[in-house]
């Protein structure tokens, strides 16, 4: 089953997630224009402190929309959703290491599990297009690219990472609308965290991203690099609990809140 | 020893809580300026998940600033601080009563106390005042008005209880711009949740506040209400652990922290 022939934009957010629960496999960017779409971090509920925690230390990779109660998979954000099997794809992690990516997890789902929704980028990418920012990385039809940066999160309890960041070339002549735009987009990311110099991060080399695809920087422009929400499955691979679920890179779950009420006029 | 031969308005933070340490009382109200004053929750680890997942859900009155590790009285927002010592004066709670306050809690501190800082109006009347827009409590040298509202929190875990806001009188060709100016504070409580009507919170009357003082709202003005701080104490006192520290109402920590960093312009 394929989205192919249907306008995905203009679907509700409650039509998304029921083609979703359907079997439908698909990256949800593009989907639903302006319903904010979300991460997803599922952790059993001794480590869910934690990651509370670490998401409070480190709001810009980590902005938390909302969290279930331990082992309901229902968020006030979406009406009706079940987070078990309304994001298109899963991913299953044992001991850190990634072990399976269903398109549901009815079977896998446990009764002390804590879901996290966090904000995504796709939030600020909608205000950047809307003042006119453009972002190659989606005219190339191409994931953005993301980088560990030698700055680490600060930790809390069990975990414990390095920053990840995403990175948009950007006109230089635009650079301050930017970095205004997104700062008013605290719940996804907010301002940019650098500037410039990928050196200053750490970044060896823009040309091979550690996650998505490498992104071309052409003469005018200056990378510009935002806190990424791939961060907490970073610092899950880094930290090792014994058991998480996360959305699948790109297949997000779709929310019925709107882009504009995380945005800050 | 008082304060009242000193400007505490040009201390530095770290002046500042020296002198709380050697044992000043007095609110904090006017000293520092610019630097951001946070409220202080603190409580035992098996009480902090439901704390922490208290004020996710619900930024508005509970922004939280920075948490604590289990049991240290340290804060990133304070270089040298002594979260036991460095406030003017603190609350001390035994399920949900109030059972003394205290200018030092070095005896009462325990090793499995976590410590969460709040972020406080101080912060956006600072911006209010600089946006030009007046505000009559300070003027008058009263505390805020503080009404308990219909409106219940999202629960979390064991914690439950109504929203508490604040209610600034003001000039109606000002109240767009004391919105705008304080949704640029997200971490100090953001927009107004009310403008108008106190019926629609549920006060009866504003002349009677819950907390604070009684401040006149005059020809001309419109009652403004803001999420409040004062919340968390109210959940507290509604959900009874069995032992809490907080700061004073008024007596807050001083930070290192600039108000202008938590500012969105």
């Amino acid at each position: 089953m394929t989205a192919s022939t249907v306008d995905t934009s203009s679907l509700s957010p409650a039509q998304a997630r029921a083609r979703f629960r359907l079997g439908v496999i698909s990256p949800t960017t593009g989907w639903c224009t302006g319903a904010t779409q979300a991460n997803l971090v599922a952790v059993p509920a001794d480590w869910a402190y934690d990651v509370l925690l670490f998401c409070l230390r480190n709001p810009k990779p980590c902005p938390v929309l909302d969290v279930t109660d331990r082992g309901v998979p229902r968020t006030v954000l979406a009406t009706g959703a079940d987070l078990r099997t309304d994001l298109p794809r899963y991913r299953v992690w044992r001991d850190g290491e990634l072990v399976d990516e269903p398109t549901a997890v009815i079977e896998l789902w446990r009764d002390d599990l804590v879901a996290l929704l966090i904000g995504c980028s796709f939030t600020f990418e909608t205000a950047l297009l809307a003042a006119g920012v453009p972002l190659r990385h989606i005219a190339t039809h191409r994931n953005v690219a993301m980088y560990r940066t030698n700055r680490a999160c600060r930790p809390a309890g069990q975990l414990h990472g390095p920053l990840v960041v995403s990175m948009r070339p950007t006109p230089d002549h635009l650079l301050d609308t930017a970095v205004k735009v997104t700062a008013r987009t605290p719940a996804a990311h907010g301002a940019p965290v650098h500037v410039g110099d990928p050196a200053a991060l750490g970044i060896p080399d823009l040309a091979h991203p550690d996650f998505g695809d490498p992104i071309e920087v052409c003469p005018g422009e200056t990378p510009v690099f935002w806190a990424c929400g791939v961060t907490p499955q970073a610092v899950l691979m880094a930290s090792r609990p014994p058991f998480a679920i996360t959305h699948a890179p790109g297949h997000m779950l779709i929310t019925d809140a709107a882009d504009r009420d995380y945005q800050i006029e």
